[in-house]
């Protein structure tokens, strides 16, 4: 498939997914160029129809710009208490729709926008979809003060981790922190997993995304759009 | 007692402590009044016994300028890998060793530094030790995304938390986050709700250490020293 007709496609999905936004709600906005054809369908509707919205929230700087290149006012998440509805990427995506998410570097603010939304929809090509949780790096972020012993420790437990980088420098996420993926394939435990890096001292937050995602809208390479729901 | 003999105690349980700690190991020194007796007891055996030590790491800048004001060269946590020892204060400690830290608003490093140490030593005076954790508010330290989020639902848990201000402002801790004080006293089943503060995005860290005490020096009030192993 040529960037034209993928592009076709995501732009075919966010339309979809644009339609579950309504006038005066509190929306969640993600990051990936699948949203970036949301925030420009939610332009032209706030243009030719003039779609107001309580409140906006994203997660990105980029979709920050964008939704104010259209007129949107961003608002910060503690000011707005519960999103109605939150719009994202996804990097995997299970059959019970559990998912990872982080490839980005923004997991924690994604995750602190998803538990705070009442519904969330992620939007995906139909790569991204799988049985169980595999094919994709788990990125955990974790505190400079003892990332070493986080590494050393993943190490130990047969996570096999890396360290995200960027050139050849540590990436370093919006809190000042790193990120360490884990690469698992396939993810025999996801809740199991999850559990142990929550109890993880100096683990801020991980990609593990279980139980937070009530529809998908998956793009497929026939060029249909599914729209699941759990 | 006045603080003459206050303090006095307070040097008797430091000196003590400052017995374990032994040439070429890696100590993790914390804060606080009863340490800066510490610090200063293992300043006199540096110069009077040449007391070397392979690696010091602090939780926080007033004891680093005082361990570097005898001689003693400051490491980061990330670069020790594993603490021989750490000694450090507690604001309260229940019969089992389990304990309240975050008092002063340190207790994402001080719990850093405490899970990679090998043995973990407490000194207090008598008032902090309890049967059950209780008589403290319990700190827990949020990110600013959703902070607001959290604190409606430690309300809505019946938690009765608290900001922590410094005049009139919110405490802003070393990662630039905020401190939540919970209100719940006694704790009920500290470890369950350690379990539901992990679990809880947005949260970074809170001050319940469980299970990380080796062995607690007390000074009691009629002049003891009391050391006591788990």
């Amino acid at each position: 498939m040529d960037k034209e007709e993928q592009d076709r496609l995501k732009k075919l999905a966010a339309v979809k997914a644009a339609e579950l936004v309504k006038p005066k709600m509190k929306l969640g906005v993600g990051t990936g160029s699948t949203v970036a054809f949301l925030i420009a369908e939610l332009g032209r509707r706030k243009k030719e129809e003039g779609l107001e919205l309580a409140a906006v929230v994203t997660t990105s700087s980029r979709s920050k710009k964008q939704l104010e290149s259209y007129g949107f006012q961003v608002d910060e998440l503690a000011t707005v208490d519960q999103l109605d509805l939150t719009i994202d990427g996804a990097d995997r995506i299970a059959a019970n729709f559990d998912g990872i998410k982080g490839g980005g570097g923004a997991l924690t603010m994604e995750k602190n926008v998803a538990v705070n939304s009442r519904q969330v929809v992620w939007i995906v090509d139909e790569s991204k979809m799988v049985d169980h949780l595999s094919g994709f790096p788990l990125p955990v972020e974790v505190l400079p003060i003892s990332c070493e012993q986080n590494f050393k420790l993943f190490q130990a437990e047969g996570l096999n981790p890396k360290w995200r980088l960027t050139g050849n420098k540590r990436f370093v996420t919006h809190y000042g922190n790193y990120i360490i993926d884990l690469n698992i394939d396939p993810i025999p435990v996801p809740s199991g997993l999850a559990d142990y890096l929550d109890h993880t001292v100096g683990v801020v937050e991980h990609g593990l995304f279980l139980g937070m995602c009530n529809e998908v809208i998956i793009a497929h390479v026939n060029g249909n759009i599914e729209d699941r729901k759990k």
